[in-house]
């Protein structure tokens, strides 16, 4: 499939999970979920409100079905029918009449972007609120003013989803998104399509490392996933969280937190091959579930790889993270670097070459003449020279690449012929 | 007691220590120790000449009452009562009668700065001289000129003081004042002042490193109280020698003989957060008496914090080394970086996070709210993030304000903090 | 002897070796032995064709007496005679007529420089051919064309020689020359001449290391020789290659293949303290036989020192690399940085101080005295200190030179007087 093709799956999709109000529980996450279960089968987990989770608690869920702000002379001034942003997530129910500057302090807007809605949350503590305009917030009249929510926030569920795409071994390599966003494009509605197009793809594939995909709210989803799997999680030896890949800025890699783990040189790899401008920052505890993941005591090697990062877009979490912010071109260019990643990361294996005393007399075996007929069989007898001479158990591919500053595609395809030649042997570690 | 109101007691100090004729041993050197024992307890040493101290010998005792040039027409020409400069210092007595010729031999000048005194000493090797200016020299007939100096170089002792801050562990740090030199303000009355001040500063504290302070002659000082603590001089963990600290130049850090020691990162930490120029030199065996702590056989993590270092002034040696030269403003600024530094190696400690698995909810502790009136809040939670991610057994304060760039004054604060909540708990190395 | 005269001595012997027709094997071989081996007495080997060596076997000998293009009307238009570097090195023998189009088959020329010829070999393939200018493959005419070559290529042997100056130690020093080109003065004739000039000088000391020089055909030589040492290679410590010194441009020393080993700190040291411009190449495996020392079963530590590298200059393989490319200046430029690095190797041994604790009294040992007349008294007051502090038993006195920055030659000078007075003593690793 092109990436292109890749690109526009993935915006479609995202189209269509695009209007549902998500949450970090409450039916607006599994109505999502049962879209992404249409293109991949998902494993789905309800885990009850009050459960404890590490040193948190599942919160009770939420869910909403009205919410409006009328004036005096009944006309809806701001409804949450136009907009899921404009509802205060996990707003709790309300009902009655309010003056203007008791409504004010329920009232969120962007005084520098005064035509965008901002995305505001009180997961935590207990309030109600409307996200507006800020254009609107300064045409209101004194007056008084009625307002409905129509919530719930009662015992039920936490929802999330795996996804697992089981390899030639044990070891996993972990695919995290956070789902819990309502109306926002890039953030997250682009990680969730790329992670559902990922899925597709590997799950058509007999991979080297076992993939789990985890479809989870944001914070309280990857802490309660790690509170269930806590013995097992040590299994993981490579991740990468999704998050923000849609829109048109360069891409953004940052390590994980010891910063020289095998996902990072191979994200920096991929990157700094690919003839793109891009960015690398190194591990700081805070961002998106990363921070989880990579809390000392499970310390998993798990990366984030965004085109402009979380927080340093104007855009982030208000309604201007729509459509026109995102390209399907982009979304298909963080796919192929995703893919990239994990296809380095998969080939990454450690060779002895079996004619170690001076070089193996490539001529006789005709390996000269084997790449003769390609443009660039300089290259490739160069690769072949440094994979014989550094595969002496002490560097993986993914080390010749770097140290030849070689692309590991070429590598790799040059060690596979090389092994063919019985001039190669994997080294099982 | 503001840095100004510091600086400005450092000045008053040295400017009643000026005027004395110091050498490495004799009178000049007590009677220094007298006024500066005014301010702390000094605990005086009298070590005898000839006594063996490492591969040196303790050297006669000189002193010195009177020494001029007089012209044929009686006149003094030059006088030790105008300046102790001009005395060759550890010259040996003389009374009598030279040619000019014979006289030049003894004479030393600058002929770059023409008005200036230079200091000269031979301490190892007897000799007679006078320093005096170039135009002096120049001026000078083909005349019989008589010199009278009036000094003694006999048995006597060499005088050193220590005093002792005691702490909550043997471990000591080491402050070291060279106090040998005449009146030269910068090399070392300033250090001197600023050892006083210190030592005054840190006797009313309890701190957790045991505090030395050594006022001693250089060289042959150093090497004598080494001689005398051979078997104790392990406990000392850090130590800076503290000297030229009072001219408008910018600090520089000399680094300790390994360079990367405890003191080291402390020393840089406090410069670079600082928002002033600084420099930082590695460490050579030349200088001050550090040369001597950092001979192989100790091998002590002791650095050198000064304003312009030893030898890059004009000044330096020379009678332009005086009150113009230094600032009570630099003084006070020099005192502050000493204790800063003091107060990073004091608050170096590692922690441990109790609840290292997933960030622990900070929002129900009120751990968010607790900052949130502060103007830095959103620093005090990145503080608290970096903090709780990287107290994993592996990482001092010290190196997680390193790796955060957060100033280690706030990254401590936040950590005792975080103690309070039994977020973290001291790990006793 | 002078740099110059030494320079002029290479000179001279290259050009005596010139005009013979080279190759991997054969009497130009020989011959050139020969004629080297008025200098030093040569260990020569004969290795017959068909032997086996590591992965390769030793072929057929090749010999060639004769070959020509004639016209139809009888005129040689290209004649061996004129420059050996007109045949295909291995070229099989020819007697025929042969079309134009036929003959350009088996011509070959640069149409970049089209008055040079090219030179080409066919080692491993049987094939013939001439190598021509541009020019005049242009200027055919379409005729027949008369070819003779009067070669032959059969069983005999494979010739290379050995020159061993045994030092205090069996630990090897190994100089490595490939000596099979023809007529190029470069590429490596001035290798060929300065590793004589070397052998002659080494020859007449009683160095520390034994040197082992090696005359080889270049890949099959080195391999041949691996191959029947394979035993005591682990002997040799320290390696170079010889190749292209004799050119104008600036040295270049290629890294052995772990970059860090006491060749090359020795090679660098030299380099960045001769106050010309170098250039720093890491290893890669290609080039020339440091491939074979290098491959990861032997990996020696073997490095290459150059003026301009490798392919790195047009005239590389045709004949413009001929007497006026290269300069006796630049060969005995290129002489002495062999020299300088052996005399580092020779003499980087690590000493311990004997009186550790504090700075010894140099004073009293004369030891200040002892440089007072020198111009660089300061710079010997330094490397004294220097040294007494880092002969701690971790620290070679490259690692002091690299370390103070000072030059090795002056660390080793000083190093000798300290212990003479009996400050440091050599420690046996």
């Amino acid at each position: 499939m092109s990436l292109f093709t890749a690109g526009q799956e993935i915006y479609q999709l995202i189209e269509e999970l695009y209007p549902i109000c998500r949450s970090i529980t409450g039916d607006g996450f599994r109505q999502s979920l049962g879209i992404m279960g249409k293109h991949i089968p998902l494993d789905v987990h309800e885990v009850p409100s009050g459960t404890g989770v590490l040193d948190w608690t599942v919160p009770r869920e939420w869910n909403i079905r009205e919410a409006y702000i009328k004036n005096s002379a009944g006309e809806k001034i701001v409804d949450f029918k136009n907009s899921n942003l404009h509802i205060l997530n996990y707003s709790v129910p309300v009902n009655g009449k309010f003056r203007l500057d008791e409504l004010k302090e329920h009232l969120f807007s962007l005084p520098d972007y005064k035509d965008w809605i901002p995305y505001r949350t009180s997961y935590y503590k207990e309030n109600w609120g409307f996200c507006v305009t800020h254009n609107l917030l300064e045409s209101l009249a004194d007056d008084e003013y009625e307002v409905v929510i129509d919530s719930s926030l009662e015992n039920g569920h936490l929802t999330y989803a795996e996804y697992l795409v089981p390899g030639e071994t044990d070891d996993e390599f972990l695919i995290s998104c956070h789902c819990c966003h309502p109306s926002l494009f890039n953030d997250n509605l682009s990680g969730m399509g790329l992670a559902i197009q990922l899925a597709k793809t590997l799950g058509q594939r007999k991979p080297r490392y076992t993939y789990r995909f985890l479809f989870i709210p944001g914070t309280i989803g990857s802490i309660t996933w790690l509170a269930h799997n806590r013995e097992t999680v040590s299994k993981i030896k490579h991740g990468l969280v999704v998050a923000c890949v849609g829109d048109r800025g360069k891409l953004h890699y940052k390590k994980s937190r010891h910063g020289d783990r095998e996902i990072d040189r191979a994200a920096l790899h991929v990157l700094s091959n690919a003839g793109q401008e891009y960015g690398i920052i190194d591990f700081f505890p805070y961002g998106y579930d990363e921070r989880q993941y990579s809390s000392p005591g499970f310390d998993l090697a798990v990366g984030c790889l965004s085109r402009t990062p979380h927080g340093k877009f104007p855009q982030y979490h208000t309604s201007a993270d729509n459509l026109d912010f995102i390209s399907a071109e982009c979304l298909g260019d963080s796919y192929e670097k995703y893919l990239q990643i994990i296809d380095v990361i998969e080939g990454n294996k450690v060779y002895r070459n079996t004619h170690p005393y001076g070089e193996p007399q490539l001529g006789r075996r005709g390996l000269y003449a084997a790449f003769g007929g390609r443009k660039d069989s300089n290259a490739w007898e160069m690769a072949m020279l440094w994979i014989l001479n550094y595969s002496d158990g002490q560097h993986s591919l993914l080390d010749i690449a770097e140290q030849s500053a070689i692309s590991f595609t070429l590598i790799r395809e040059c060690a596979e012929v090389l092994v063919q030649h019985e001039l190669l042997v994997e080294i099982l570690m």
